[in-house]
């Protein structure tokens, strides 16, 4: 655990649950991120946490940033945040949402069909947009279906009609998928987009973006390759298919900025078995898949515990959260162990939850309140 | 659609996404309810939909309430609801909750584990408890897996430790499953139960309470048995096992109550195909899983939804919500169809969303806020 975060948990023993995070992580993480792509414009992915304290410290390092909303843009905006500095990278757009951010100086807009071009060309008339692929998930713990993303010819004839709407035909994004753990995955995405390249220069469309979305994964329980393997795999891959008429590079990190810098505090409420015999307890803990871990739908993402009591004997334990819900359940098949000296009223941490948990939180199921939120 | 909710919408036009509940229904469903059970006394489910204005017409009706938590409690109370009236049906409860829940006069208690036991003879000296054991969850759509409950031997001896404790041990519950659309479920339970109160009279031990839990199933896409069906069900199973001597029996509805009660207004976002001659479209919401529709998961619950162009010629689509999480798709493989006509900005409703929608909303995820509430 982060030394600040224990020392913070230690002085203030907040109430729980809590996320405690902390900024000078994040400022590490863009600097290391920053070194390892140094050609790439960073666009921060508000959505994984857009607390204040993070989209400011990133402003003042002079990050970019991609709203997945009008709201998040006026988070932005509020965290001082220049508006030609923001990318409205959701390709699902309310005509309200697309009016107000051009009026706010918004220039660049995600799309993936042809409705939400002709929202865009009709109300931020003159836009930068980019158009979003399909590309393999392949190696991703979160992966990302064929949501977002349309096939290749369609980008091609779309980005033409781009140009004859009166937009800015800037570049082509996609998204390998969240916490990707395989390198090998902008390989092929990469591939996909220099074709566009090529058929739209034959076409006379001369694009200048690759976005290359975000991805790139944060250690849970299992190793993960380093960032600096993403970054040669990534210009690898660049400048063997564009050689040396690079375009502009984006990126957009949400979990690689925020994942590692935040700590969720939280409380066993109690430690059970169904019987006398039973090999397997339940840890039932303050805060479950309803109150911010929603990332643990099918044991998706595998957070790790620390508690009062690790060092001594442990035992397999199925863990869930306070609701009167079973799926909120977090971990059941993914062979959690835990000290055998658990008990109710005992404080443990939940490390690397500092992405997708705040805002994920539900309102009140339950009746229960959305965490508290430390940034230290 | 209930007239008086289309009545309102045509009337206000709210803005999207909403919920518009017609608070007369509730009341209706709750009378059905009584008809269909009238030996059983009703505990409304709070954390179906714990609005102020449904839990102020059930105080008005007489009704009993199942809270999940102290907050649930504390709006029972504001509602008005006598605390003697209120079960804390959670068995998953904190320290600093039972204590809050004595002293506000609540003297029923849920409980499933013996450390959640000694916390009650604690820290609720002499309450009513009530064990809830497992049952099967066949034929259930959101079914309760093995989180909540104990195998029928620990409940004995739970229930014999409870009266040494100085507790009232007043009976034993059990769920079938939510959206429960076998009336055969009850039968299995309630032949466990019945065990339990012989097993548990020779050890001394008098019980007096069944509590049957929730499960009652809505009408969605598919007929489901009526709640005649479950009171002659549930009837015929506890005259076979208790036959004169009939303990006193509770029921725990919640979606029964508020689920056909209540309808979501949203708006058509985008309608897009990824790629040109792909036969199924794409209908983007402003409300998705993580606005409410969090029972879509797994797309077990499947609401019915009403357009403008209803009765037009329709097609294969796959519908999901606005946020930039591929997870936050609600129909993919449950063969949804809908009209062709069907465009950006189109209001459209979902019927029977009364239950578990507004309280599983995400306080702010991709910075959309929960969807607003009317009750009308």
């Amino acid at each position: 655990m982060i030394p600040k975060i224990a020392q913070f948990l230690r002085d203030h023993v907040p109430a729980t649950p809590c996320l405690v995070l902390d900024v000078d992580r994040v400022e590490e993480n863009y600097r290391r991120l920053k070194d390892a792509l140094p050609l790439a414009r960073v666009y921060y992915a508000v959505k994984a946490n857009p607390a204040a304290p993070i989209l400011s410290r990133l402003t003042g390092l002079d990050s970019s940033f991609d709203a997945a909303s009008w709201e998040e843009i006026e988070a932005c905006l509020a965290a001082g945040a220049r508006p030609d500095a923001i990318s409205y990278g959701n390709t699902i757009k309310k005509v309200a949402a697309i009016k107000a951010a051009h009026e706010a100086g918004v220039t660049m807009f995600a799309f993936d069909s042809e409705p939400e071009l002709l929202k865009i060309a009709k109300h931020a008339p003159g836009a930068r947009v980019y158009c979003r692929i399909l590309v393999e998930n392949k190696g991703a713990e979160w992966p990302l279906s064929r949501k977002f993303g349309c096939e290749l010819e369609m980008a091609r004839e779309l980005m033409v009609k781009a140009r004859e709407l009166g937009l800015d035909p800037y570049g082509i994004s996609f998204h390998v998928g969240s916490q990707q753990t395989s390198t090998a995955a902008y390989e092929g995405a990469i591939a996909r987009v220099a074709m566009l390249f090529t058929d739209l220069k034959e076409a006379g469309v001369k694009l200048r973006m690759v976005n290359l979305g975000g991805g790139y994964p944060v250690r849970y329980r299992q190793e993960v390759p380093g960032i600096d393997d993403f970054g040669t795999a990534i210009m690898g891959a660049m400048t063997r298919h564009f050689g040396n008429d690079l375009p502009e590079m984006l990126i957009e990190p949400g979990r690689f900025l925020v994942g590692d810098a935040g700590v969720v505090s939280a409380e066993v409420v109690l430690v059970s078995r169904k019987g006398k015999d039973d090999p397997v307890r339940w840890v039932y803990l303050d805060i479950g898949r309803f109150g911010g871990l929603a990332e643990t739908e099918g044991e998706a993402i595998k957070y790790t515990f620390r508690t009062p009591h690790d060092g001594g004997s442990d035992g397999p334990v199925t863990i869930a959260g306070p609701t009167c819900d079973s799926t909120d359940t977090l971990y059941e098949k993914s062979n959690y162990r835990l000290p055998l000296a658990l008990d109710c009223g005992d404080r443990v941490e939940l490390l690397s939850t500092g992405a997708y948990v705040t805002s994920y939180a539900s309102q009140a199921f339950n009746g229960f309140r959305p965490l508290a939120e430390h940034y230290i």
